[in-house]
């Protein structure tokens, strides 16, 4: 589970660099997606789970795909049994 | 909401092609990714909605990278504002 841990922690930083992008508060994305900005800023940091729905108002919000939030390496050779 | 359901339904049948590339019947993605195979019927056919964590082991189990699993339209430009 503990190595899953930077799963979530590079979602949150493509949150971020997205949310950058866009020149966005947190506050002002809260509300493009009916958000907390308070989760906000957590997801971002790694330190909250999402469900399903969060990750389609977060893409929502950030006007991308929510394929292009996990955009981070994922080692599929490695888990191949 | 309800309009958001079909991305769940879209991302089940995601899983469902994958699950039947691979020819694993259920119990054996289940018994590959530490989930109870209920859950992944239901998630299969977008009843049940998943933690980010859920997703992680999915993809995992069925050897793909999250985002393929995310691979389904989505309306950005009707979402700008």
């Amino acid at each position: 589970m503990k190595r899953d841990q930077i799963y979530l922690e590079k979602f949150g930083e493509n949150v971020l660099k997205r949310r950058n992008e866009l020149q966005l508060s947190y506050r002002q994305l809260a509300q493009k997606c009916d958000l907390d900005f308070s989760a906000i800023s957590k997801i971002e940091k790694g330190q909250k789970s999402l469900e399903f729905q969060t990750i389609i108002e977060l893409a929502k919000g950030l006007e991308i795909h929510p394929k292009d939030l996990f955009n981070f390496s994922f080692p599929i050779q490695e888990l191949k049994k």
